[in-house]
């Protein structure tokens, strides 16, 4: 028997996303539930594996398997597919495992033909019939056969202005008929034979174009950004057509079961009479709210709220539907759990849910997408520059959130800016998918077309971006738009309330937000699941380390000593140390930096009280201090007795031809101990006299970076033991203090045994380790990265996510030994990734005691770390 | 009890080496054989390496232990150690577990003071005496003090040239009474105090002493350049005094069993009568040929001569060997095996004593040191240039093998020439210790004085430099010399053929030698050893590969496609294509290249024949080959049809920041598939039309340079696989080739697993993998691994001797998941490490199958693989 391929919706259920993609199997669910489901079936993700893994082609047994599906739906019906007489029409459309909005292609009333036309014609009116047809041709030429749609719409436009209509509600039979045979003109011209009739042969091709779509450049970029492998694949799944636009007693409609945007429990929608479901999300025209349908059909708006609570209580989440009615029946053509949803609306459903029953606690947990969080903590407006602000606009608030920049009109002119350095607003008339690239970078989002669940909120939402969409008082110039009697020209600043939906003229400054209510609640939640790792911050000033405990760290994981010497009034001390001739002079420089580095600790200490502070001696190549304008060269000179061209000389000796390999790190400290010896005075001192000064039980974590090597490292330690035991003996109080090391080179993983026996504890320099294990310099990786992705051999960059399967190796490599020889050791990691929630799995998993990461992400990494704690799973 | 640390002579054995040294061992051994040696006792490394770790102090255990041992010697003798009547002499000499000739320090004559002095007066005479006095006074301060040495000799050569005498033989016992004065004068007047006169206080502080010299510089050379591990400390041998210079029944004299420079079996040696043995070594009179001993004292020779049969056939080998006569009795101060043997010597030395019984071919073939294979194979003088030049001196011919260089005159002006760049030959009047480093890097060496054993001739022939000695006839000027009529200046180039002892002036070429004769018979032995893992060449070219079938090879193991692209009519086409704006344009470039690589494989196809021949695709990053001149950039813009500044902008894209870890190896490939293309397209049109032609089995083995991924070697491969399967279709002819990769970036190893299912074999180029696993750029590595050399942190340079801790941990994973995927999965190694013989014995270890290396280097690693091979340890 061959393997199944294709399956009837009655077939499946919701436990067979893998294979039925998400789309399909709850259609399967739905339709076992007993939810009025148009019939249909599903071609798997398989077949979309086995399509693209055997020459794209689509083998004889799968048309065989969706020819027996299509019989099963002739039957159930009485219609015949392809007939001229009762036509079957279907709706072909991707659903992959994991809800990817916007980025598949759909075709709807495939079937159609001159002779099907007539049929319908006779059974649901000219006017329906030809313009279902015109859809079909438009949208089959489009997405299957890659002819533009741009020129039938323009021929539409064209023939609307000719004839003096507003809308396509003006078109009359005859106006559909017209513009069906222009588009198979248009079809024929481009294609040079006509429009296919063959409804074979049209849903062969259409189920061929959703795999192609797969591999679509918009796939590539969702699927990058969601980190959703290429491996997956789609499925298909194709529908009897049901029709929302056979006059007044039809329509179609979107919704969300919870308010998207405040979480609230209400039913959040929208709904159009003669429409299909297209033109509701596409915005052209403007929807009515999902409440006025009760008016309109108060039986279908009973069903609907019963039909939703239903879906609620069995997918135990909030739900995304679609819904058409036909001739007044209700039919449910989608239900998946609600996707983008903010952080405030998700916490919100979350909090009610509990109360509701339908959620526990621990399901809220694992729910929450960690990454989401990050938009709980981004500035809001300066209240004071708000009231003084001048208000040009309103509009739909379509996500939250302060953003203020510069207009940009175009995705690239965005990504443009971006690349220079600056924020960045995007304005357009509506977005589409090739906008992705220019909305990802972008502070804020405006649009003059759309709704709430038009391409730009739902995008926005998803990146937590702020966004204001349907602003139709917006009046596009050249290179400029009007509003509110402001000409705002490209380069100018606005600035945007995603939660209002206000748009303001200028530049208004943000300010961090309040943290509490739901978030403290659910945070607390967080906190209590037991196993979770430890998190902690990279932190290099008392104010990133107080920001960082207001959002829950639990101590410093990485302090980077270097960024404190970058200071005007430090980085010439800095500058005369490096460019000393002689240790005696290089002494007295340091002499001079270690006030303003044992400030920096102190202070440091100060804020984190008992909670331990870890601080990574000096670790990058020198001459990234090095002044780059002359004037500063001559000042230095000058303060050094030395002419401009000595100093540019000295500079220039250190340049080195790979520095990310080079003289840096603990090897600054083997040249310079001298260095090590003063930055060990700052730490020890420095807790010495808060310690004395407050009470505080302090317990410096002193690390060295970037050993790959037993004596390396004991060399490196015996300075810092030896400085220390002098001050502490000096100063004749207890202080304790470890003495740990950076795990960042891949032999320091490999002979972690030995560096176990002379480091008290490990964390993970991920950054490092994944440049050095895939031999990749992260400066001049952008060039190879867009080769690997585009060639699909990388998924995205492995510096953003930890490549577990390579680096997480050698991490594990690196546990095993280093716990082998001190079960004690402690384990951390402060690279990038310590802040990145599938990294932060792998971490649980390999049994790491903290992750560390910037004041912002520690409430990602505080859930992601629960998330894995309730997971459970840890490699042996 | 307390650890044993110090053994008597009787108490110790041969096999002892490890903790008695080599010296102290074979002392041992000796006085157990019966032979006469002065009594003795040996401190142990184990006491060096005591003192070493536990701050530099000699314990009290240690102390007592000695004690007991210089009472054993009072009872043998009847003599006293600091007795005013009867003293006890002794000398401290160091003695490593390696021989270190040369390097470590020296006490004789301990015990001695104004009373002693007097009584040693009365029972072997007053000029004796004082002349021992003086002697020990001045190594004393020097050595074990610190006092230099200098103020001394300054002191006597005035007080002799006050006294007219030629020679210290005019000096009477007045004289060296009066010398005794000056030096404890010199001796107060820079310690400010007395020279000791308590005998246990002289013996402790000449052991600390010798103890100390382990940490010296020159020591520190030594072991970095023979790779022995600072840990292993030295011994020290405390011996009771015997007197060579007691009047003319008594003398000194060095010897080898067999001729040095030839191997013959003659005896081979120097003495002098009236002397110690460090008058002999020094050169500071001429010595005599071992040979006139047998007339002055036929009976002390005979013995010499059976003894050293005796120890020969014990040790199984040559013997160095000390020995004094005291008053007309032989006395044997040290036997070791010979060292610093040339390699024609060597292999003489083996065939002999395998003719004589004393030993088999599998004992010598462990015994010959691999890296002295090399001298065999450097060029000897052209013979028609040689009949031309102009000989301007002779003298003696201390380690064979011709060289011609620039004349430089001090050790700092032969090292700062050879860092220029120039072929330098050192000149000086005697060698010493500190000149090592400028010996290390000269073609030849020249000096004015000192013997066949002379420091120069020594270490000259440890090195196999060239080296001619005591050529008296040498007049120095203030930067010049004089020498048969011809001043030399410095800067100016000799040849000096160390084979005849003959100078030339001017710079002779030099030609390759023949090999042949006992080389060709021990190579034949070498390559017959069972299991012995194959040796195969990088060879870039076909003369290389030529060079290296004669070397041995039994193929190639890489070649640099990349090398090839550099010659003057290739470079411009090379940068065209590198320039490229287009596909279109690269692939122009590329089908201008075609031609010239297919040329260049077809030419190393005909010299390797059957042979496999390894092809790498291009590795380095593209800016290697742009311009640096402006007159290049502006003909190549020319030949572009470009502005010379386009054409620099554009190759100042191609910078990056970290090149060694950027856009290169395949991950051209990815970027440019058309460069694979064509390179596959040279490699299997060239291997056609050669088997064609030939009817060589001719199966090319394609290397990808630097994957770290299983999907872009997929990648790679699939592009190769796709385009020879066209050509090979194409032609007609079956072809055979092979696919696989190198093996140098760390995340190669972690998933070699993976790479296994997509490779046919697997090359470590370990190289790259060492300074990737390292994160240390060979580069930039100069100042770090001086100072990491300098403190005792690393031994030596990692990328020179394979780091088996890390790196060869990543190979122990990378073969084991390669071969448990693919069990047969051919393994080699292509870095500079398949040239050296402890990497290539750990390649043995994990079972490689191959290692390759450049052409000079291969009977090396035949030698190293037989040797590997007979030593039989494999990892599991």
């Amino acid at each position: 028997m061959s393997h199944k391929y294709v399956y009837m919706f009655k077939e499946g259920d919701a436990s067979m996303r893998n294979l039925l993609g998400g789309k399909g199997a709850n259609l399967a669910e739905m339709t076992n539930m007993g939810i009025p489901v148009p019939n249909g079936f599903i071609v798997t993700t398989e077949a979309c594996t086995h399509y693209n893994s055997s020459g794209k082609v689509l083998s004889d047994d799968i048309k065989k398997q969706i020819d027996g599906c299509i019989a099963q739906l002739e039957a159930g019906t009485g219609k015949k597919f392809g007939d001229a007489s009762n036509p079957l029409l279907v709706s072909v459309r991707s659903g992959a495992r994991a809800s990817m909005p916007g980025m598949m292609d759909t075709v709807l009333n495939l079937g159609i033909s001159d002779a099907a036309a007539k049929a319908l014609a006779k059974s649901a009116g000219e006017s329906f019939a030809y313009d279902s047809y015109r859809r079909f041709i438009m949208m089959f030429a489009d997405v299957v056969i890659g002819v533009s749609k741009h020129s039938f719409e323009h021929s539409l436009d064209e023939y609307k202005e000719k004839k003096g209509y507003a809308s396509d509600e003006n078109m009359t039979a005859d106006d559909w008929k017209a513009i069906v045979d222009i588009f198979k003109k248009i079809y024929r011209d481009d294609q040079g034979k006509d429009f296919p009739t063959d409804a074979k042969e049209q849903l062969y091709n259409a189920i061929i174009a959703v795999f192609e779509s797969w591999d679509n450049e918009r796939a590539f970029i969702y699927r990058r950004k969601h980190d959703i492998p290429y491996e997956w694949g789609t499925a298909v799944n194709v529908q009897e057509m049901v029709f929302g636009n056979m006059g007044q007693t039809s329509g179609s409609g979107v919704l969300f079961t919870r308010d998207q945007v405040t979480g609230e429990n209400r039913m959040f929608g929208e709904f159009l009479m003669n429409a299909q479901g297209e033109d509701v999300v596409a915005g052209v025209r403007t929807a009515n709210p999902i409440e006025e349908l009760e008016s309109k059909n108060p039986k279908a708006y009973k069903e609907l709220m019963d039909i939703a609570d239903r879906l609620e209580r069995h997918y135990k989440f909030a739900q995304d539907m679609e819904m058409t009615i036909e001739n007044e029946k209700l039919y449910i053509l989608q239900t998946r759990d609600a996707k983008s949803i903010g952080p405030v609306a998700m916490l919100q459903i979350c909090m009610d849910m509990i109360n509701e029953g339908i959620m526990t606690k621990e399901e809220a947990i694992k729910r929450v997408d960690p990454r989401s969080l990050d938009q709980l903590l981004h500035p809001v407006f300066d209240d004071a520059e708000l009231k003084a602000a001048k208000q040009i606009g309103k509009a739909l608030a379509a996500s939250p959130g302060a953003a203020a920049g510069r207009v940009y009109f175009t995705a690239a002119d965005a990504a443009a800016a971006n690349e220079r350095g600056e924020r960045v607003i995007l304005v357009r008339l509506e977005t589409s998918p090739d906008d992705i690239l220019g909305m990802e970078v972008s502070q804020g989002i405006l649009t003059a077309r759309g709704g709430m669940t038009s391409h730009a909120a739902v995008v926005a939402r998803g990146y937590g971006t702020p966004c204001i969409c349907g602003c139709e008082d917006i009046k596009f110039g050249k290179n400029d738009f009007t509003i509110g009697g402001e000409t705002i020209k490209e380069g100018d600043y606005i600035s945007l309330n995603g939660s209002t939906g206000i748009i303001y003229k200028g530049d208004i400054k943000t300010v961090d937000p309040e943290i509490g209510g739901n978030f403290a609640t659910f945070m607390s939640w967080v906190d209590a699941v037991p196993g979770k790792m430890g998190v902690r911050t990279n932190a290099d000033s008392p104010k990133d380390a107080a920001k960082a405990l207001e959002f829950g760290a639990q101590g410093i994981g990485l302090t980077r000593t270097e960024h404190m010497f970058f200071d005007a009034d430090r980085i010439p001390k800095m500058r005369k140390m490096i460019l000393a001739d002689t240790e005696a002079e290089r002494r007295a420089a340091l002499d001079e930096l270690l006030p303003f580095q044992k400030k920096d600790f102190a202070g440091i200490y100060e804020v984190m009280q008992d909670r331990p502070v870890t601080i990574r001696l000096l670790d990058p190549p020198l001459h990234e201090f090095m002044p780059t304008k002359d004037e500063d060269f001559a000042s230095l000179a000058k303060d050094m007795g030395k002419t401009p061209q000595q100093v540019k000389d000295r500079a220039e000796s250190l340049h080195e031809l790979n520095p990310m390999m080079g003289h840096r790190g603990c090897r600054l400290a083997v040249s310079y101990p001298e260095i090590a010896e003063m930055q060990t005075r700052a730490i020890i001192e420095a807790a010495i006299e808060v310690k004395k000064a407050k009470g505080y039980d302090i317990k410096p974590e002193i690390m060295i970076p970037l050993v790959g090597d037993v004596k390396e490292t004991r060399f490196v330690r015996d300075i810092i033991e030896k400085k220390a035991a002098e001050l502490v003996a000096a100063a004749g109080v207890k202080l304790e203090y470890l003495i740990g090391t950076m795990i960042e080179i891949p032999r320091a993983c490999l002979i972690a045994d030995d560096i176990a026996g002379v480091a008290e504890f490990f964390s993970f320099g991920t950054n490092d380790l994944t440049q050095m294990t895939y031999g990749l310099s992260r400066d001049d990786a952008g060039r190879i990265l867009k080769d690997y992705i585009d060639n699909n051999i990388y998924e995205g960059d492995p510096t953003a996510r930890l490549d577990q399967t390579g680096v997480g190796e050698l991490m594990k490599i690196a546990i095993k030994k280093g716990r082998g020889k001190n079960p004690k050791l402690k384990i951390g990691i402060c690279g990038e990734h310590g802040g990145e929630p599938s990294s932060i799995g792998f971490c649980h998993k390999v049994g790491l005691d903290y992750v560390s990461c910037s004041p912002f992400r520690v409430p990602i990494a505080r859930l992601a770390a629960a998330q894995s704690a309730l997971a459970g799973e840890k490699f042996d």
